[in-house]
């Protein structure tokens, strides 16, 4: 029994891959190695491109897995370059002919891919792999894409009764400026979010005075009566509806709330918890902690039933797979959903494969996790790790504590990702400053 | 407990307003008196304009309800004019007042809209009536257009393990023109479809050969290899996506099929049947035989079964009110779902009122209607009822049969559409060739 995983990567999630420089697909190109922390004896990869040694060693030994057992298929290059595995090089007869001669040797009974549309449900039906998808049927009609709608997320939130901050789905010009003056008007706050985008980089705060700070999205802009909101919504027309016309939402932004969200596995049976986690806003995602410590316990509760609750919804659908539901926790105490992603996301590796498998579920209720990307700076990959050895920060998995580096941008940025795992919030921090101190960037 | 009735008319099922030609959206507006059928005593109706005296008292003298128990508003005059009651005009200061005033004083427990879309969630709420419309938190955030999306359709069919034609939602030239081809060059036939549009006016029917019979779609365009493929695809691309890149369907059309339905009512307990009819494609729909005498037995069971099932599962979702699968049967009897229709329909009024309220429910399956437009041309409608009298064929309550002229549209185009009602469709037939002789297209 193996698992087949694809690291791709689709418009759904990053946006109109055309607009995205070079240097980030590189960067997501060295992201897509994080889909080893999945792999387990005898499984099938698929990668943008061969995996960095030193990472895949890494990865397979904190998990136990013998690498030598992995089949990792590279399909060509595509029409983006060989960084990223867009959906035009999952289509090529290559990477058919690869898997559909792997498959063949192998039982394959599980997919696991960043999002599963339509090139996946294609790539696994022409390789004969296609009852191993969950879903299929639902994939291969572009159903996952109701999961990761922003617009679509607000009706369905309402159809289940799950709060949602108040706002439109807006198609024109003129309600959009009607709605955002609605809000900005009476002295409260909008952002306005693409349909399709990840990590708040879809997203942007409108505010009627100085000094609000952004969360969720990487910028505030200052708007003050109906022309300037007209200019404002003319000037972005093209980029709020993703290039092609689409809707997209304004909604009531909160300030200082804290970003939580509850992920979930769906399967036949239901969606099952799979854990909950507190983003770190800065002032777009950078990392989080499991399990969430600004949020009390009731208003967990309430986050984990009714995000159950609109993800049972996509299920009913017939969506299967990760999903995860999004909330904003308003300093009252007011729980609002934002949006589901039926997709892996940015936790998900953390909560799979970190909590579950290298920590392990026996400690899962005895332990803090932080990760976060882009303040452990370093020469090489292994020399972070050797810095971390010497400074008796590694990860042990004997007391079940200490740092782990989840992901590898050295090359592109210069930067390690690191996870530190410990037995609460105090010894997490105290770690992360100690790790910190071994950055470049505390010399 | 008075009934709101808005017969209003929305870009998801006509398209760009601004498209639609001066002379048709006069059509709409006679078109627009039909929802007079639904009206009950003391119920409040909102009408682009108020309506022809003859028709209304001829509609309520056949539902029993006293037109002047009625309360018809009529909102001013919006951006596409008077004829049709475009969302804008739902959003004056005037509708609002009018009908908050109307609410005050009538019990309103219900609403039928003929698409409730945001506008209509808007209007009911700001005149204080919101809570008569079921699913208002849904209608609200867009919920609507899920089940009228035939993109939409395709993955939630496919979740519920319903059968659809075998074909992919196009977003890009090169998929679309791939599709085609693998239809085309097999010898088979492909139809595109628009996500949103109504009637088989958004579908065009594609052929590798000449003499293919339209039907669901007003033409058949010829296409030989790929480069001739490659054109049509770029020519059409604007009309293909809507004029906004939108998503489109692509399917294997099924020449020679029959086109039938299975409309269901959703309310909190469940879809409940309302009736099933087949269309008449001629090349588009012309008008239609309830209940469908094409189709066997046990085909029609199974209409109606994964009907049910799909419909269900948009209930699910959210959606309340008239819900309507559209399925072609094919020759050697497989059913293959097309789309729903989470709206009212062009057979909504015949099942609600014709079948339910003039003939009566206790005759329903001892009947066969078969409405139709554009046959019967005559100088007034008033004179189309006095011909049909001193014919004989005006419909008779005591009997439950005879003709029934269900729309008015001789200002526009000297056509009345008639609603024929007799024992079997043999007699049906008969009836409906004296009417036709009666016409003055038969001089």
């Amino acid at each position: 029994m193996s698992t087949l995983i694809i690291s791709n990567c689709t418009e759904e999630i990053v946006g109109p891959l055309a607009a995205v420089p070079p240097e980030k697909r590189a960067s997501f190109g060295w992201g897509a190695q994080r889909m080893l922390w999945y792999a387990r004896d005898g499984d099938v990869v698929i990668l943008p491109k061969q995996p960095d040694e030193t990472f895949l060693r890494y990865v397979t030994g904190l998990t136990r897995t013998d690498p030598a057992t992995l089949q990792i298929l590279t399909p060509p290059p595509g029409d983006f370059g060989p960084d990223i595995l867009t959906p035009d090089r999952l289509g090529t007869p290559e990477i058919v002919a690869a898997l559909a001669e792997v498959a063949a040797g192998r039982d394959i009974t599980d997919v696991i891919s960043i999002y599963a549309d339509t090139s996946i449900a294609r790539l696994v039906r022409e390789a004969g792999c296609e009852r191993a998808l969950a879903g299929h049927a639902f994939c291969a009609e572009n159903g996952v894409a109701l999961a990761n709608s922003k617009a679509v997320f607000r009706a369905v939130a309402a159809g289940a009764g799950v709060p949602i901050a108040p706002g439109i789905i807006a198609r024109r010009p003129a309600e959009a400026v009607r709605a955002i003056d609605g809000l900005l008007s009476s002295g409260k706050h909008a952002m306005v979010k693409l349909d399709f985008a990840a990590g708040g980089h879809g997203n942007e705060i409108l505010s009627p005075v100085p000094g609000v700070r952004a969360a969720g999205a990487r910028n505030v802009v200052v708007l003050t009566g109906i022309p300037e909101i007209e200019r404002y919504v003319q000037e972005r027309w093209t980029w709020l509806t993703g290039g092609r016309d689409e809707r997209f939402v304004i909604e009531r932004y909160v300030p200082d709330a804290v970003t939580a969200y509850a992920e979930f596995s769906a399967t036949d049976e239901g969606c099952r918890l799979r854990g909950t986690g507190e983003i770190l806003m800065e002032p777009v995602a950078v990392g989080e902690i499991i399990p969430p410590q600004s949020v009390r316990p009731d208003v967990l509760d309430r986050l984990v039933r009714d995000g159950h609750r609109v993800c049972e919804r996509f299920r009913h659908l017939g969506y299967r797979g990760n999903i995860c539901a999004d909330a904003i926790v308003a300093p009252d105490g007011e729980v609002l959903f934002t949006e589901t992603n039926g997709r892996l996301t940015a936790s998900t590796h953390l909560h799979h494969n970190i909590v579950a498998r290298v920590v392990g579920p026996q400690r899962r209720d005895e332990r803090v996790f932080l990760e976060r990307g882009g303040k452990l700076a370093v020469g090489s990959y292994a020399g972070a790790l050797d810095r971390l050895a010497a400074a008796g920060l590694a990860f042990d998995p004997a007391t079940g504590t200490g740092v782990i580096l989840t992901a590898n941008y050295v090359p592109v940025s210069g930067r390690a990702t690191y996870c530190v795992v410990d037995k609460d919030l105090e010894s997490v921090r105290a770690t992360e400053r100690h790790v910190q101190a071994l950055s470049d960037l505390a010399a």
